[in-house]
């Protein structure tokens, strides 16, 4: 990670784990180069969308010439540590957490839920794909010993700002909380909000509007 | 849904259903009115943004007096169409499509799983909240008798494009998708993805670079 990086806009950055995907896609069929517009058609991207994002991490392509496959791929992953397993934490094993947890991105060895937390006495002690479900007052004991990078939280609203501010006491700054209602989080913690609700109000909107 | 909103932006029509949820939540805690400032500290965003969003809507505020909590929820309802139940379909019935159908967005009462559909003949048959598992062949008879305005899947990316052609050719037009990689669809056709590897990343990635 470089200093420069700080000047890279959040939406460049927001697309590099597509561009990352797909290159290695790309690489694992066979290919070696890569034209922005043969890049832009497969993931339905201009292609001067991408020309631009790849230049914000160095003069990477030639005109007319395309993109070294195997250099982007290194670059990329460099930047998104994929080489680093990523520990997350879960927070609230219900449906959906639960689901989260049997899952627990399998498909990408970087990410990894390694400790589950919950409320609810009645699960506490259960184990589910070798991660044992926990008390929450556990994770500040866990974060000593154990490399957590992140909060996953499906906690519902009404106890989401609680739970919240035990987490920035703990020292977590990045959140991703699957309740539609914004936290109070000092400026320095990061939450993302992943509201299916919201997410297929918006899709229904849309498809109606045209 | 009058024909001027056709000119909304994208990014307005968006923020409905964060607008809309929060002032319900106002009314039901008894207030009435409500200034943008106040609005915008509940749900951090800024409110020069929030103004601009409610003109599109008609002239609903007075300067230095506030909006009318109520008005706002009727004009913002109407076009959420909340007031009528909006079925969906879910594709896929892994450990995911389960906990969304175990949970069937029973706090929005607009909106509703009503089909589910599975490959896997081990599960089809089986009832889930009331929900019966049938074959994905079973779509294009099912949209004849019943409302479904659009589709959840949760189908994995290598079977995702046949599915998804299947849903186009059943005149499915609102898909949103759990798997990353972009599907072809006509223009005709709207798809939100949803992929939560991606999210994970991008949040650690701006927590990361500050």
């Amino acid at each position: 990670m470089t200093p420069q990086n700080k000047k890279i806009p959040r939406m460049s950055l927001e697309r590099l784990p597509i561009y990352y995907r797909t290159l290695c896609n790309l690489a694992d069929d066979g290919y070696q180069r890569i034209k922005s517009a043969q890049l832009g058609k497969i993931i339905q991207i201009e292609p001067t969308t991408i020309r631009r994002d790849f230049s914000y991490f160095g003069d990477l392509g030639k005109s007319g010439y395309g993109y070294d496959i195997g250099h982007l791929i290194e670059i990329f992953g460099m930047i998104l540590e994929v080489n680093e397993t990523q520990g997350l934490a879960l927070i609230g094993v219900g449906n959906l957490g639960r689901a989260l947890l049997i899952n627990n991105f399998r498909r990408n060895p970087n990410l990894e839920i390694i400790t589950a937390y919950d409320a609810d006495p009645a699960i506490i002690g259960e184990t589910i794909n070798d991660v044992i479900i926990q008390p929450l007052a556990d994770l500040q004991a866990d974060l000593s010993t154990k490399q957590i990078k992140g909060v996953i939280s499906t906690v519902p609203s009404h106890a989401l700002q609680l739970v919240v501010d035990y987490l920035v006491e703990c020292g977590i700054t990045s959140i991703l909380s699957f309740a539609p209602e914004p936290v109070n989080v000092p400026e320095s913690v990061h939450v993302r909000y992943l509201d299916l609700t919201t997410e297929v109000q918006n899709l229904l909107l849309l498809a109606e509007l045209g």
